[in-house]
Order: C-alpha cells, then sequence, then structure tokens
C-alpha cells in the first residue's frame, strides 16, 4: 500500500470508525458466538498473495464484529470505563505515524519530554503533593506505564530492592534470599488480584488485611497483622491502599493506614486505578486526602479519564529508588521495559487535556457520578432491592434482596437478554450485581431503559422462584 | 468533539500522517535541541477551558517535531528496525474504535480468537514445530506480548515456578527461598540487558556465559558452568538463548545448547528479537533450526515484520506452565497482566499479513538482507575499515582499523552532522559502528549516499588525527 492509497484508505477507515461509533447504541451489546466461533471462517493460514483492502474490510463486519463486546455502548455497565475519546484517536494516529520507541531520551526527546511534562500536568490537576512532580527539581516524577498491574509490581521491586538494601547495610551476613523469605506486603482482602499477582512475581509473602464493614482497610487491622507478622520474624515492606476497589469502590483510610507506613518504615504504593480520575473535581480530592503519606501513587487515565488504553499514571516521590531496583538512566524515569521502550503515550494525554480543558474533564466525571446517583435512587424506590455498598462514584453495586442463587439468576437473564451487559461480584459472602457508568455517551435515559429491563427480568425470576 | 469533527479531523490527520511519510526524508534524522528543549514551550498547566483543534495541530510542528529522532527516515540506522506500516497504522485505528480490553474470552470473544488464530498463521509462516501451535488441540500455543522482555520476564517466572514445585515434590521440607538462593539462569555474556533485569526481578541469579569468537554461545561453555555451579550446589534451571544478538547479531549455537538443556531439564527460551522475522523465509529458516528443544519462542513483528508497535510473538511448549505460574485462566493463554489486559493486536498482524501476503513480507525481508551486503561490500572496498563481525541479517558492524578513539570520534562526527544516525556497540574490547537497515523506504541510492557521507567524515577524522 502506497501512501496515495493510505489517504484514501485512511479516509475510508476514519468514516468507518465515525459510522461505528454512531451506530454503537444500535448493536447488541454483547455478542451471541460460542468459544471456536472465528477459526473456521478465516484460512487456516496466511495468503501467500496479498488481499485486496476491500475483502479485509468486508471481512470485518462478517467476521470481526459478530465476536465484539461492545465496550463503549451506552449499555454497556460492566466492569469499569475504558476510555474512548475522538481526540485521543487523532493522537494515537500520530503516534503511530511518528512510530518512535522512547527508551531514552536521545531515541526520542521529544517522548520523553512531553511525558515529564504532562505527568506535571496531571499531577496538578489532582493536586498531588509537589514533591511527586518534576518540575521544582526535585526527587520525584511521574512515568506513564503501561497498567495499574504493572505499577504495584513495580513499586513493590523497587520497595523490595530498598528493604533489601537497607537489611544488608545494617546486616551484611544476609542473603538476598535470607531476607526475601522474611519479607511481607500487605493490602486489604478488597484489592485487586494484580497485588497477589505481583507478590508472586517478585517471591514475597501478601497478606491480606480484613477490610471493615464499609471494605475499608483500616489501622486498627493492619496495626494487628504487623505485630503479629513482626512477632513471628517477619519483616513487614510493603502497603498497597486501593482508593476505589474494583468490587465495589471502597476507599482504604489513607489517614490512618499512611502514618503507620511511614512509621514503621514501609513503602506505601497507593493504587486509585478507576477512582484517580475523578480527583481532578474539587468536590472529590478529599478522597484522596493522605497520599502525601506515599511512596508512590497511580491511577489509569485510560479507565476514566478519556485517554485511550494504555496509558496508566505512575508517580513516585523518589525516583532514584526506581532507578537502584531496574538500573536505569537516572536522567529520566522510565518503567521497567526500558530496554524496549513504549510508544509517544503523552501525546493522547496531550490532546485530550488541551481539546477537553479541565473544565471539560471535570464535567465528563461530574455527568457519570450523577447518572450513577440516578440509577441508585432508582434501586432505593424499588423495596425489592437492596444497595450493598456506598455510592461514591460511577458504581452501583445492587442486588435482589434475598438469596444469591435469585441474584445469579437475575444476572443469567440479563447477561443472556444482551440489551445491557453487567458484571457480578462478591461482597464478603453476597453475590452482587455491579452497575458501573461507562460510556463516554451514555446519557440519563440508557439508565432508565436499563432499570426498566432490569425491573422487568427481576419480575421474571421472582415469578419463576414462586413457581 | 463530536462525530462529525471526528470526520473531518481524522482525515485531516490521515493527511498529515502521509504528508509526514512522503516529506520524512527531508526532515533532519536526528534533533537539533537540547535536553530540557520543551518545558519552555508550553504551559506549565493544562488549560481550563478547550483549546483548538488547529492550535495543536500547529503546536505539533513547532513544539514536537523540533525534537523528534525520525526511526521511519531512509537515514535512520540506529538501534534496529521498528516496524512501520500503512495497513497495521488502519489496523490501530480500528482497534482504538473497538477499545475492548481483552482480559478474558467473554471481554471480547473475537479478540482472543483472532488472537490464537494469527499465532498459528505466523507460526506457520516460521515453520515452528507443531508442538507450538494451538490449531491441533495440543498443549502449546502463542500470545501477544508488549516486548521481547517482557516475553523473557515471562519465561523465566514460569520456569522459577516449574523448577520449585518440581523441588518441593522431591523435598517437601524445601522453602520457596531455601530454592530461589540456589536457582541459577544462563545467558550470553552477547544477551540483551533485559535477560539480566529478568534475573533481578525474578531475585534468581543470573550468569553469561562467554560466547565463542562468533559471538556465539556454544555447548562447551555452558557445560563447564553448569558443572561448576552443580559442585557448588547451585540449582541451574533456565537458559536463554539469543537468535540476532543486539550487538552485532549472532547466533547462539541452539542444536548445541538445546540438547543439554533438555538432558538437564531447564528451560530453554528462544529469543530471536529481531532476527525471528526473517525466518518465514526459506533460505533464513535454518537459523532457527533447534527450536523444536526450546520450551517457548520469542521474537517481535514489531521490529522487522511491519506489524506496529506493540506486538511481539511468544509460543510456548506446554500453556499449563503459564497458568501455573501466573494463575491464569486455563481455556485462553494470556500473558502476565491479564487482569488488566491489552487492545485488540491482533487485528494489526490480520491487516499486515493479508495486505502483503507472506510473499510481499519476504520481499521486504529480503531487501533490507540485500541492501546490508551492499553496505557490507562497500566497506569491504575500502581498505581503511574492517567488517567486525559476520551479517546475516540486516546488520553491519564495522570500524575503521585502529583505536577505539578514532572511531569514537568517527561515530561522534556522523551523530553531530545529523545526516544519518548510528549507534555504536562493543565487541570484546572494540568500539564498532553498527549499520542497521531500518526503514521500510530505505533503498540503495540512501546506502550509497550514506557510505559516501561516512567516507568523507572518516577522512576528517583520519586528517584530524594526522594533524
Amino acid at each position: 500500500m502506497n501512501t496515495s492509497e493510505f489517504r484514501r484508505r485512511g479516509k475510508e477507515m476514519v468514516d468507518y470508525v465515525a459510522n461505528y461509533m454512531e451506530g454503537i447504541e444500535g448493536r447488541q451489546v454483547y455478542p451471541d458466538v460460542e468459544p471456536g466461533y472465528l477459526r473456521p471462517l478465516i484460512p487456516d493460514s496466511a495468503p501467500q498473495e496479498p488481499d485486496t483492502f476491500e475483502d479485509i474490510i468486508n471481512d470485518i463486519e462478517k467476521i470481526i464484529m459478530p465476536g465484539v463486546t461492545h465496550w463503549h455502548s451506552p449499555y454497556f455497565f460492566a466492569y469499569f470505563p475504558t476510555a474512548s475519546s475522538y481526540p485521543a484517536m487523532l493522537a494515537d494516529m500520530l503516534c503511530g505515524a511518528i512510530g518512535c520507541i522512547g527508551f531514552s531520551w536521545a531515541a526520542s526527546p521529544a517522548c520523553t519530554e512531553l511525558e515529564t511534562v504532562m505527568m506535571d500536568w496531571l499531577g496538578k490537576m489532582l493536586e498531588l503533593p509537589k514533591a511527586f512532580l518534576t518540575e521544582n527539581a526535585g526527587e520525584g516524577g511521574g512515568v506513564i506505564q503501561g497498567s495499574a498491574s504493572e505499577a504495584t509490581l513495580v513499586a513493590l521491586l523497587a520497595a523490595r530492592t530498598k528493604a533489601i538494601h537497607r537489611l544488608q547495610a545494617a546486616s551484611p551476613e544476609l542473603t538476598q534470599a535470607a531476607i526475601m523469605e522474611k519479607l511481607v506486603a500487605y493490602s486489604s482482602d478488597q484489592a485487586h488480584s494484580s497485588v497477589e499477582r505481583a507478590g508472586l512475581i517478585g517471591g514475597v509473602k501478601l497478606k491480606a488485611i480484613p477490610s471493615d464493614g464499609n471494605f475499608a482497610m483500616r489501622a486498627s487491622a493492619l496495626q494487628e497483622a504487623l505485630e503479629r507478622d513482626r512477632a513471628a520474624g517477619l519483616i513487614p515492606f510493603f502497603v498497597v491502599a486501593t482508593l476505589g476497589t474494583t468490587t465495589c469502590c471502597s476507599f482504604d483510610n489513607l489517614l490512618e493506614v499512611g502514618p503507620i507506613c511511614n512509621k514503621e518504615d514501609m513503602w506505601l504504593h497507593v493504587d486509585a486505578a478507576y477512582a484517580g480520575s475523578a480527583f481532578i473535581c474539587p468536590e472529590f480530592r478529599h478522597l484522596l486526602n493522605g497520599v502525601e503519606f506515599a511512596d508512590s501513587f497511580n491511577f489509569n487515565p485510560h479507565k476514566w479519564l478519556l485517554v485511550n488504553f494504555d496509558c496508566s499514571a505512575m508517580w513516585v516521590k523518589k525516583r532514584s529508588d526506581l532507578t537502584g531496583a531496574f538500573r536505569l538512566d537516572p536522567t529520566y524515569l522510565k518503567h521497567s521495559h526500558q530496554d524496549s521502550g513504549k510508544l509517544f503515550r503523552s501525546l493522547k494525554m496531550w490532546f485530550v487535556f488541551r481539546m477537553y480543558g479541565v473544565k471539560g474533564l471535570q464535567a465528563y466525571i461530574r455527568k457519570h457520578v450523577q447518572l450513577s446517583h440516578e440509577f441508585e435512587s432508582l434501586v432505593l424506590q424499588d423495596p425489592r432491592f437492596e444497595i450493598c455498598a456506598e455510592v461514591t462514584l460511577g458504581l452501583v453495586c445492587f442486588r435482589l434482596k434475598g438469596s444469591n442463587k435469585v441474584n445469579e439468576a437475575l444476572l443469567q437473564r440479563i447477561n443472556s437478554a444482551k440489551k445491557i451487559h453487567l458484571v457480578p461480584c462478591h461482597l464478603r459472602d453476597k453475590f452482587v450485581l455491579r452497575f458501573a457508568i461507562c460510556s463516554r455517551t451514555v446519557e440519563s435515559a440508557h439508565v432508565q431503559r436499563a432499570w426498566e429491563h432490569i425491573k422487568e427480568l427481576a419480575a421474571d425470576v421472582l415469578r419463576a422462584e414462586r413457581e
């Protein structure tokens, strides 16, 4: 394909994308296909001679779209939002063309420098403590990672290195393995499974702290675990506090947990993967109070801040903690895969922040929060249902009063009908439905329709149960 | 930005991208900027109100482009190629619009299924042993990773888990830490630094095996290290063999190393990050002989197979080795960041393989190899220069006969002149210049011009030295 054909096909693809986005509401949100559907539809090996672009574009509707879960449909209320905006798509096109791999300053100076400045812009939108910013030539700074899981792993490994160095400085006879055997990390029992995986990869123990009645990690439970583990000869070194858990968007108590971490010389990593975007609104900023105690902080603009995947924002107070752990170039803070590098991801931030403006981004967050409260009040008006966790941002956890079985049946009917898409969670022993406001284009009318639909299916389920 | 504005701006961006690609030869390949150039050029915080698209597009030429290293210029001969093709860019646009995160089959069936089939297509292009493919419902299969570094880390962690389980099964009293203290991994002294980093992250020893006169890892050196380490009570568990090293594109001797790994029960990971793409040509396939001994194999279509970043292809013989290490869904093999997921990256493979056809891809590889041999013969015709390593694929390692100092001076002149861009490497104690055929649009004329330019600068350097 030469450049003039790209001009033509590229514009056709822009229209295809625009048509897809405009018509997404008319597509069934969840596909009908069964596992293994795709293989019989395409050849079992690559063609020797080129296919035409027409063949391929036709196959998209025939082969790909029937198997797509439409994450940006206004009837998609599953998981958490995944960012999608036109400014980010435009930036991605440019990013693909420049196609530089930013593994060092020289590899593409603009790439490294724009990232540093964009992380400062974003940090200031969140009113992060100055210690996390680069602009004052301090020790802190931000870097883009691929995911919150990656950020958690990077923080854990940096904390592990730091702990090993500290303990070996005090007792030079200790081997790394002898220390690692005793290191123990903590997170709430509501933390994402990626925290457990980070412990697994890092080869250290990870213990779950029982959360309180609001699904929050509190000082007392953490303190109890610390005392028990120290008495057993273990070495606590790392705590992950979650702001906005995946299950129910609960918030660990940073103002309690933070001072303990500082006092006990444990690295505190704050994971606000979903909720972090909301902190750009002054009325939600208080949820971030206590971040001043953290060594590292992370959230995903690619979830709820209109910057398409991947763009996970991570800040640390001491860049040298990462360079120590990964032997990276000390001048510019980079991620754990430095040698492979990453594309020019900060272009997406630049386009989105400028084309929405802070006020536009705040308005977007507020609309989602308002819609979740609207759904919450619909649920509360129906005495057959209950709300299962406090609704703070864009997630509503709800269920039919009654057995798990009846709620499982309800979810199954919802996802079989495929008019809307939800996923469940478990809160303690309860099977709960999660209603997450996800799509950029979701409006009150979609939420109302979703609720009417849920009520109808609930009536069917309850009727079937009585029979 | 609404959909109709996106239609307009998207098409403008297609033209911007096309113009950039068409005019890239006229841009200085390496920028003039100094570190810190960008920050003063943009505001110190995000705008409250939206900027216009015109403002942003104007700033690209004013602020971004002056700091870009143009990786796709035909005068860029640094590092290794990074893939760039129009079909991949078109696929990326579609991928951004669908915007699904494929962390499970249900999250987007087409995403998971197309990836599995594309990895089979690619495996067959390389004539990988059937044990690595999914289509025969065997135990093996392929998965897309973000980078070769990530693939190495995943393989090392899977091997570590397997070794720990095996040793604990034999001696239940052994703790994980006691085993990890004794685990030792190996790679050639020419292996990429990401192998060392994988060892660091995984908390295991990594030892460098001295390579032979052709910069290849051989049986004898590996065997010697194994015997010494076993005698010292260590437990060898993992070997990384590199096909096409970053320094000089040398090849470890798989046919020698492979059987040792199998016999000694060590996981063999084959890293062909750059060279792997060439194995789609029958005349280069012999370089992959011995892969039948490997447990895992990886290369980067995002380097040399026209599939834009990121797309690193990894195959394993036993998917359950990864699921065991990472507790992933056993039905569909996924990567280590399963919970965060990845975009619909297989669309890029599908577009590229179909729009080029296998023959088109082979022609592209062959053209690059031919150009590197052309450069090699130019160098050989000039008695002032020497070739420093065998030229097998698209990389030529060369230098002025004489001191490192004179070669450092030559490279400095080359990169200060900024007409072409090269990076150096060290081969043993020699400072060497790497000339890598990188750009999709590089032709014989560019190589000739680059050589004339290098010769002129060499004459200057030699003259300055005599004075």
